[in-house]
């Protein structure tokens, strides 16, 4: 409802469109300018907006956040965040070439390594599965989609293939 | 912008959950009840709520279109539609038993085969293509995911890999 006048509105929830930016070993990685999660790492991602496809936003949100054009290549995760009524919806996609800066809602950009990602750093859980996922697959030269649901238990954010 | 009191709301695009009830060689279908294309037929399918997760979703409108009970197995299709701001999201399923019956927004239930289909009478293009990537894919024996666009040309509705 608005909580100025009580008129009801509906409430859904949202996606969150991005891409795994690929450069050669390296990904494209964003520290985050903006709350929440202030200077912490992330892939680039933001939400969808009205009268865009899910990979025009991935496309669009990597150039706002990291001045970067890629080529967007295909679909790649889908997780479920019951908990902040959110879905994740993550692209592969190559940069298409090196020239990219901090958009406004960035501190600074770079690529990154496997063995050089700022793991203890990330913003969200959606992000650290999504690298996990990323760099295991590559391994074995094969991009499965990944789907499946980011849960809150005793220990804090998990990935679960479905809630349990 | 709240129409009586100009307050600003974030509008995004709405996920639409539902799946392919699958029993033998046939799929359940549902007629509609409810506007818009009321009378016509329709995979189960609705907006997706706060706090569910997509396959969360796409069982619980199965639930209340058909009072069916699904196993889902998997996410099969994802369409993006900038001309209505949805994303549909069409899961994989069994149905658990023939215990079926038309919940509030159906006419009527039942189970289809390929060629029983009411291929004239589908309620929507993102219908349309599912059913026909399916039985598609259901007689190579391979469902890979299939993601992609729904948009307008002179012709009507047609399916993109992406929009053009």
């Amino acid at each position: 409802m608005c909580s100025k006048c009580n008129t009801v509105f509906y409430d859904n929830p949202k996606i969150v469109a991005g891409c795994i930016p690929q450069w050669n070993d390296t990904v494209l990685l964003c520290k985050r300018a903006i709350e929440p999660r202030h200077g912490y790492w992330t892939l680039p991602a933001g939400f969808m907006e009205n009268a865009e496809t899910t990979f025009e936003a991935a496309a669009r949100e990597t150039l706002e956040e990291a001045n970067a054009r890629v080529e967007i290549v295909d679909l790649y995760t889908v997780f479920s965040i019951p908990h902040t009524s959110q879905v994740y919806m993550m692209f592969r996609a190559k940069l298409a070439d090196l020239d990219f800066s901090p958009g406004e809602e960035s501190l600074e950009c770079g690529l990154y390594r496997e063995d050089q990602i700022p793991w203890d750093d990330l913003a969200f859980p959606t992000i650290l599965h999504t690298l996990k996922f990323y760099f295991e697959d590559r391994k074995r030269g094969a991009f499965p989609l990944r789907s499946g649901d980011i849960v809150w238990d005793k220990n804090g954010a998990v990935f679960a293939p479905r809630r349990r």
